[in-house]
């Protein structure tokens, strides 16, 4: 027998037929022989509804509150769910977050897990009982208040529920088939991947591909919860998310393909810092100020000083909606930083090739940026790791690059991928 | 400083302007100088709503998942309602029916409540804040479950926090100015009731009157809370029920009326049993047939016997929702009690005569009957007790019943009553 938790989505729980739709399918897991829990997120846009409701209240909604408030979302799936599948002649029990045990710190709509105590849902199991727990809540025991974990978080209860109980599986299940080399919307030839390593799919997620949460996979990748991405609308198998350095792993291991998949990000913009005195501790100046805005810093790129002028330009990027207040804080301290002036360009695209096989081959950066020249695209910033390559190019040219950079690694498949609804949460 | 706890049923928080509008008024109490808990219904219609999706999902709802979904919205509307009044620069904390100590017994859908330790309200109240709690809703020690409290729960949960807290008032905010002698939508003169004890409430109550629950009215006499109905919409004063037995109010003697007030209800059918054998434990074994299904007796009465035949009737009134199941298994047990046959009338109408000045008085029920009378309305069934006359006639009569009785006790206004929206809930 084996223990599989599976999250479904708000997309997956939309409306009663969907929940009756997931409920089915929950049950034929069970079934199989298997012992299930759930976590599920809140119905369709109903979270968006009730932030509109709050907003409407008062724009700035006090935010133990506001957690109270989302959080009758997910109550209401889960209790539709329960009652879905006990229709149909299979024992289930919903859980709230602080009724599965999930404890977090005291940070209301962002709250981190800080000891998961399942012990309900493991007797719920015991009784033969299918467990159905709320996604995206969880408990402080100090206050004694419900709260959040903010985007993402329904991942994030599942991921923790599997770690917590020693599932055998977690399986995301979304409105797609699984994690692809590249936006299937984007490129028609993009492939799904079958298996892809924890630390790549990070890359990916960490650059612009959103079907899982990155911190959702931190959570898989340092518990050793081995994911499952998969559609909720058929039964395909979808992409198996592991960890490379699990001992079971290691007995069978894969030959690792050189590039897992490229991922694009347009929701970034760059900042440049013109002439900025090339003296130790500049640098540091800059972003000890940028960090106290909590803007969440990405690529940074400093040219090589011009000798002559003893001024040098360092650039970042960072999150469009970070923006505004990074260069309101910014200027506020020029006079003491000493720099010239501020460049704001929200017309940037980035792309990012991920792949553990690069650590290994030398050739990789020649490849991609040779694709890009050919191609006409000229790159802006360069930034990489151990198993990625990032460039950042104007925001109009990025899709012709991914499209050039997948055929240029040989990811292409040999027909159209099929494209369903939107994206995945 | 007085201790005062507040209800709020679902009209006075229907939507995101009445919640700013009950906010501001709970503030203003505060402001006063009070202490101030809060319990609060879900919003509006939403209820129904979730009940309706549930009957979507199955048409046989588990009743712990039931409960489950159902408590979501009062978490809606506290977590709103306190989101208001903090944005009104006061400390407000919600509290779920479990965090608010309503410890009540596993019975889902209708649990009774049987301790309340409402040590974070009391904590909340103590830092300054006001607390919102969830009405209707409670919590299981012994299954760690969520449970619901029933029609009129939020009622009860506003008592049994006021008795818990010992608080000097529980206010009832409903959408109509109090308790009246007689529906103002039926009796344009009736008159709002300034003062009236819990055993003529409780009378009228269980005769009809819709503004406040029968449950929460009992739980209040038992505990001694006085309550104040009255209307959200306006400042006017309501109507006080009060504990007549309580020590404060003997100590203050208030004269006492002879007449409290006129309810009907028409919402009761009459099963007859036709040719029951007038032998002894005949009633009691129709009656225990009866109690099996569970349905709410009201008035019985039984004709005297015709010494001829030994045979004799038994009529009963019920809720007309109770009807067919009662019906039903009275005939499955038909040649076991031997009557002849049953007769179901659900064209009925009951009006009941309420006032603890009757105790002391005995033409009232001469006056009554003298009054129905002189109208043309014929007699059907009569009940009594000792500070109630209820009387059953056609349907259609009932409501110039009310009239002619109310004018004929004196209870008639100078002028028409103001009647604002629907009932209170």
């Amino acid at each position: 027998m084996s223990l599989i938790v599976q999250k479904y989505g708000g997309s997956s729980v939309a409306d009663a037929e969907s929940i009756k739709r997931v409920a089915k399918r929950i049950v034929e897991t069970r079934k199989a022989g298997n012992e299930v829990v759930v976590a599920v997120s809140a119905m369709g846009d109903s979270t968006d509804e009730l932030l509109d409701l709050a907003h409407q209240v008062t724009p700035i909604p006090a935010p133990r509150e506001l957690d109270m408030l989302l959080t009758a979302g997910e109550r209401i799936s889960m209790a539709l769910l329960a009652m879905a599948i006990k229709s149909m002649g299979h024992d289930a029990r919903s859980f709230t977050g602080s009724q599965a045990g999930m404890i977090t710190d005291a940070r209301h709509g962002q709250a981190r897990i800080v000891d998961v105590t399942p012990g309900r849902v493991r007797d719920a199991l015991d009784e033969g009982a299918i467990a159905i727990v709320a996604g995206f809540q969880g408990f402080n025991r100090g206050t004694g208040d419900i709260t959040t974990l903010g985007r993402g978080g329904s991942d994030t209860t599942a991921v923790a529920l599997a770690a917590a109980l020693h599932a055998d599986i977690c399986e995301i299940y979304t409105d797609v088939d699984g994690i692809f080399t590249a936006d299937p919307r984007v490129v028609p030839k993009a492939r799904k991947i079958e298996r892809i390593t924890s630390e790549e799919m990070l890359e990916l997620a960490a650059n612009g591909a959103k079907v899982l949460y990155i911190r959702a996979v931190e959570y898989a990748r340092r518990h050793g919860v081995t994911l499952h991405v998969r559609s909720s609308f058929n039964n395909n198998e979808g992409t198996i998310v592991y960890n490379a350095t699990d001992e079971q792993n290691r007995e069978r291991p894969v030959e690792e393909p050189l590039i897992a998949g490229v991922a694009t990000d347009l929701s970034e913009a760059k900042i440049t810092v013109v002439g900025v005195p090339d003296i130790p501790g500049k640098a540091a100046q800059i972003f000890n100020i940028v960090a106290k805005t909590g803007a969440n810093i990405d690529m940074i790129v400093q040219n090589v000083s011009a000798a002559a002028t003893g001024l040098t330009d360092i650039s970042f990027t960072l999150p469009k909606s970070d923006g505004q207040t990074v260069l309101t804080t910014l200027t506020a301290e020029q006079t003491d930083v000493g720099f010239a002036s501020l460049q704001y360009d929200d017309q940037i695209g980035k792309l990012a090739l991920v792949g553990a096989g690069m650590r290994t081959n030398a050739g990789v950066s020649a490849k991609l940026f040779t694709a890009l020249y050919e191609a006409g695209i000229n790159i802006e910033m360069i930034s990489t790791s151990e198993i990625r390559i990032s460039v950042v190019t104007r925001a109009d040219t990025v899709n012709d690059a991914l499209r050039v950079v997948h055929t240029a690694f040989g990811l292409d498949a040999d027909s159209d991928a099929v494209v369903h609804g939107g994206s995945g949460r």
